[in-house]
Parts: C-alpha cells; sequence; structure tokens
C-alpha cells in the first residue's frame, strides 16, 4: 500500500488520503535538497505572534516554535549562514492599507506587539528588514540582499505558515531559490491551515522537514542533494 | 451557536471547526466589496489544466469549474470590465528553472496541451499575457496592465486554487486591490487544497463567493461595498 | 527654422542640437499631461544631498532647489495631493551593497546628514519610506501605496536628478503612470547630467516643466490633458 | 593637472570638464571589475533599432555596434557565459500603454522590424524574454533566469544606451548584481544622450569599457576584480 511507502507526514490527519495519493501519482514534490549557499529567513516572530497577551496571536503553536527556532538560528550562526529579520514595523494612522480592512485586528496591537522576543533576536551580523506584506520580498530590498550574498537557497521559519511563510516560500521559489521550511519551526494561528499549507509547499515549492533534520544538513555542510 | 450564525461554507468539511470560530473571533475576514473598477484574470485554464488525457490536469473539477468561469467572462466582458488571460507558455529546453526540479511533469506536457479550451478562449480586447511562474504578477507586466486602466479590484479565476490562483491573489492584495474569487470558478488537482486555500483566502486576502454572486455584482454595477 | 517654433529648453546647452531635431523628427516625447490623481514624492533631500558640508551633497544646486520643492509641496497639499517622502535611512555596518563598492563615500556620511531640512520636512499625513536603491519603487512598497490611493500620476521631486529621480522616472513610466519632473525642483552634484537627463526624461517618460506651471495645474484641479 | 591623470574617455566633449573633476573628487565610480559568474544580455538588437528604414532606428550607430556586439557574443558562448536576449514583440491592440503616448512612432513599426539580425541572432542555448518596458528587469523573469544560474555579474549590450541599457544597468545594479556595459556595444539614437549616459553609468552603476578589453577579460576568466 501506498501509505506502508513512506514515512508518516505531519498533515496526514489535514489532509484525504486521496489527496496525497494524487501528487505521488503524479509526482509533484519531487526534487529537494539545500543548495551550497543557504541563507535562514526570520518572519514576524514578535510578541505579537507569540504572547497570548494579543488576542491575534498564535499562541501555544509559536510558545513551542520559538526554541525551534532558536536552536536553528544558533545553527545557522555557528555555520556562517546569513540570518534576516524581516517583522512588521509598528502601524502609524497613514498605513491604511488592505491589510486593514481584511485584518482590522491586525491594526489594534500596541507597540510592544512590534518587540523581538529574548530567545530569538537579532545578533550583530544579522539584517533587519521591515515589511508591510505577507512575502518578505514583496516591497523589501531581501532579493538585493540574497544576490548581493550570493545565496542559492533559503530556509523559510516564523510566522504565519498560512501567510507569510506561504507567500515568502511561492515568491522564494519564484526567483529561482531552494526553499526548505522546518515544520516545527513555523507556526500559525489555525491548526488546519498549517497543516495543508505545509502539504502545498512541500509538493509545490520547497522541502518541508524537521528543524533537526535541516540542523544536521547544516552541520554537515552537506546541502541535501542528490 | 456559532455554526447558526452563518452559512455553511464549501470548507466546512476539510477545516476544523476551532479554526473557523478563532477566525470568526479575531474577526479576520472582514471588509469586502469590489471597487468600481474591476478587472477579470483567467489564470492557466489550458487543455493541459483541463483535459484528463494530460495526468497533470484538474480532471472533473476543471471540467465543472470551465462553464462558470466561461459565464462569468460573458458577463464581464458585457459590463466592459477588461480581460487578461495569463496562461503558460510552452516549454523548451533552456527553461528549466526550481518548477522543473519540483514538478517534474509539468515539462512532460506536449504543445497542444498549452491551447486555450474553446469555451474560455481570449477574445479580441482582451489582453494574453505569459508568465513562468505561480503568480499572474511574478515576471510579468500586469501591474501595468492594471495600472494603466485605473483598476481597483481584481477577480481571480482559472488554476490551480493553491497554485497560482493562491499566488495571485497574494500578490493583488499585497499591490493593494480588492479581491475576489469564485469559489467555483477556480480548480485544483487535489480537494483539500482547494478548499482550504478558498479558507485562507477569505480570511486574509478577499472575498471567496460564488460566481452568480459575483455576476450579480458586476451587472447591478454595484461594487458591492458597505 | 526648427529652434524658432519652440522655447528654449533648459538643457540647450548641453545637448546638440542635431539631437534635439531628431527627436522633434521622430516625434518623441509627445503626450502629456497629469492625470486627475497626482501624487508627489520627493526623492533624499535631506542635509546630506543639501548641505555643503557634505561633500557628496549637490551644493548650490540643492539650495536653489529646496524652496521649490517647498513651495510644490504647499500646493500639493492644499490640493489634498498624496505626498511620499522617499528617502535613505541611516547605514549600518551589515548594509554593504554594490552602493558602497561603486560610491564608498556615500558611506561615510555622518547621522545627521540623515536628517530632513526644516523647510522640506514631512507633514502629518504624508508617508515616509525608506529606500536603499536608486529608484523609489525598488525594493520599497510605494507602488501599493499609489494602487491603494488610485493615484495615476507621480510628480518627481528632489534628488539626484541622474540618480534617483531619473530611475523613479522609469519605474512610475514602466508602471504605467504619467510622470512629471519640475526642473527646478530636481537637483544633481554635476550639472551636465542634470540637464541631459532632464532631456531624455522629457523625450522617453514624462513632461519636464517649471514648478510654476505644474503648481498652476495642481490649483486649476486641471490635469493638463489635451 | 587632472586631466592628465587619466586616459581620455568616450564623454569627453560631451560633458563639463568641471563635473568629471567633481566626480574625481568625491570618489565616485570606484569598484569595478566583473564577478566569477557573469551573463550577457543583448537588448532590442532588431531590424527596427538598427536598419535605418525604421525611422526610429539608431541608424549607423547601430551599424557600427553591431559587429562588436557579435563579437562579444562569440567571446561570450567560447567562455560559458549565459546569453539572454531581451527584445521587443510586436505589438498588438490592445498594447496601448504609456509608450505609445510618449514615443507614438514606435507604434508604427512592421511586423518585420522585430525580427533579429543575422549578425547578431538567439543560438541555441541563449533564452529569448520579451519585454515591454525599458528595462529588461521590468515586468520580465530576467532576474529568477539569473538566480535559477548563480549569476553575478551582468554585462548589458545593445541599444538604446539612453533608455532600455539605463534602465537595465539601472536595476542590475538595484538587484545586487555587477555591471558593466560595453561603450562600443551599445547605441542610441542621439549622441549626447548616448555620451552622458555612459558618464552617468561608469559613476554610478557599473564599469563602462571597450568591447575588446571585455573580451580580454572574459578569455582570461579573469574577473578584473581587485
Amino acid at each position: 500500500m501506498a501509505t506502508l511507502e513512506r514515512p508518516p507526514a505531519i498533515w496526514d490527519d489535514a489532509v484525504d488520503p486521496a489527496d496525497v495519493a494524487q501528487y505521488a501519482k503524479i509526482g509533484f514534490g519531487a526534487g529537494g535538497g539545500l543548495g551550497s549557499r543557504p541563507a535562514i529567513v526570520v518572519i514576524d516572530v514578535q510578541e505579537r505572534t507569540v504572547n497570548e497577551r494579543y488576542p491575534t496571536s498564535c499562541g501555544e503553536a509559536g510558545r513551542t516554535a520559538v526554541p525551534k527556532i532558536a536552536a536553528l538560528l544558533h545553527t545557522a550562526r555557528s555555520n556562517g549562514v546569513p540570518v534576516f529579520f524581516v517583522y512588521v514595523a509598528p502601524k502609524d494612522a497613514n498605513d491604511s492599507t488592505r491589510f486593514a480592512a481584511k485584518m482590522p485586528t491586525l491594526h489594534g496591537v500596541d507597540q510592544a506587539g512590534y518587540d523581538f522576543l529574548d530567545e530569538v533576536s537579532p545578533q550583530p551580523g544579522d539584517v533587519l528588514i521591515p515589511k508591510r506584506h505577507p512575502s518578505a520580498f514583496f516591497g523589501t530590498p531581501l532579493v538585493s540582499y540574497l544576490v548581493d550574498r550570493g545565496v542559492d537557497s533559503l530556509i523559510v521559519t516564523g510566522a504565519t505558515t498560512s501567510g507569510c511563510v506561504r507567500a515568502t516560500a511561492i515568491d522564494a521559489f519564484s526567483y529561482g531559490y531552494k526553499v526548505a521550511v522546518p515544520q516545527d519551526a513555523v507556526f500559525d494561528r489555525v491548526r488546519t491551515s498549517h497543516l495543508v499549507n505545509l502539504f502545498d509547499i512541500q509538493h509545490k515549492y520547497g522541502d518541508v522537514l524537521e528543524t533537526a533534520e535541516l540542523q544536521r544538513l547544516l552541520n554537515d555542510g552537506n546541502s541535501g542533494e542528490g
């Protein structure tokens, strides 16, 4: 049986097995492996997405992911992998956009909600990039930094899986970067979307794997390629 | 009960009710309504995505959606709404990109697979835009056409819901356009992703509604705004 | 004679008359006029570009242009024209890019060099957009603001004519906006480039005119269109 | 004297010597050298830009540059340098944009005007990219090809120097690529703009050098760095 031939996946209880089988049948989700010059991007890991005092936070899902992101950043920095913090800057009165119409509560976050966390905060040498849209690339200079540093693959961490992580994975893939998403180092407000977006990413845009596996690849200097 | 207060949604049997309730609680999915100058984009509606002789087609889901797209295009053209066909041009040997690595079967499609369908084909006055990436905006001049024509909202139809439709909805939202996705005029290879991406789009990027409802809005010259 | 048929242009003593005649002959530089919803962008008007204590400033050219920009902003705000300040934020050590290699002295500017001028400074309601590249659009969310506000034409002021003004004019034109450049409200480090870039812009990308004329158009609510 | 300390430059009779001295004084135009993985882009080298039967052609300037471009392409291909042809596709009736308003004669070019030249035509392995705007990057997938191939520097050839070449050089620089423009392998409709744009590019965006020198660098596998 097909289900015996592959290891269980995190999305198994959210995705119809017929859908899993269909992608297997048509060969989607092939390829994989980091390139030789990865970079890591940490998206929207701020008090507002993690701390439950903010109603729009991801709550426990965020608190569980934070130590994984911290560990992965440690491994990345030890291996000279460039680190980018892409985050939302506090809104001001002139910042009304489509976001405000669609997700109005996001505009009610106080100043402290935009703080980074102690466990996952920029270190000297990291690059900080404010953004205003879901993708870390949209309306930001991220791609210029990646070209300037000769990066060939992007590890995407942070929040939310179905929002900025998904949008960033699509753009990274479209720009021509290999994409890796550590499934336990991204988090979301809602579980179904978290799981199904990981399923989508794995079959269309990049490698979905565990943080520990990604750390091993980075430590081995082993790109995971064929 | 919360479930009595809103009409059933197409994604109800794919999304955990707790997730639906969470978005309702934090007010995601607000706003809505077309602007006064909508345009419509038809993405990747080609033999290769609809005709079952192509293993990577969406099969029945495509065949069911095509008449809805055709009807919506008829209404759009009757109301002077600009129509954009964004499609994939046949690949040549030098076109290897991240797509080829991730979804290799997409590269095995023959020339006829890139044909438009009789029922949904460009008419004089429509604009044709080839693309190479998921989003209809990425690496294409689409946004320049929209600015040139003073468009303020975008209706996204075609395939696949979890691929190019989703990516296009994110970019349209990011550029500042109001977004509408007719749930029965988009289609996918896999059902779970179809439904959960509609759920995501409704709560983050635009209005998910029925084709018939959208036709009514276009015919009324009624933008659906507040 | 051809030279009698048109008024003198600011670039006349920097451009070969044969070149002026060639563009006239082939009809380049046609069209023109603002749209009905202009916005104005003020680029890089900071101490570092105006104040002669910075070796890379534009010196007198900047000081002469500043009152024109101030007057134009006054007219723009009186007429409800949206104002965008696009500027360079102070560099930090991780900000090395192609800029640093090509124009190393730009990296030696102190913190105060990034201050706005008293005469030309953001007012409540203006939008501030930091940038890192020549064009005000590149790697910034400017286009999303313009779409969100239904803008159809862009007035480009500031510095330098041959750098960020030129780059912004090209991008605005490419996005589909009508472009106007007030020749006495833009400035440069070198005079030849200032003049020849105005000549190029007039014949390829937009209208080059005097600030006073532009103020008249804005006050008349007259778009200047045919 | 300053003028004795540097070799004559092609722009010397179009640029005020005070301007040349000013850039020297503030150190603009530093750096330089190709990277280790250059690519070459050939822009708008088509009958319409070279053949004098088209009034908007560059005439003799084009005919003089074509053999230089041909020779450079030969050297590039011999050294495995990726070649991109970026060109304008024939216009149709729905293609009216800002271009049509500003440079209406460009819309009167017949079908044969879009043909490539025998001497400079795509070979198997080259990539063809149609464009609609000045920059070879704007609204095209060029940057994705460059990322996919690990390119770190871009040689820009073709027409016109003050139009698409200049716009492409700005964008290549902004994306983080090293830029080289062979001064005798780019051409323009008007001489002043040709020269002053080369002057601008050399001092802001890249290296302006002779084709022969660039061929030497490519043949030596010598990047010209440091």
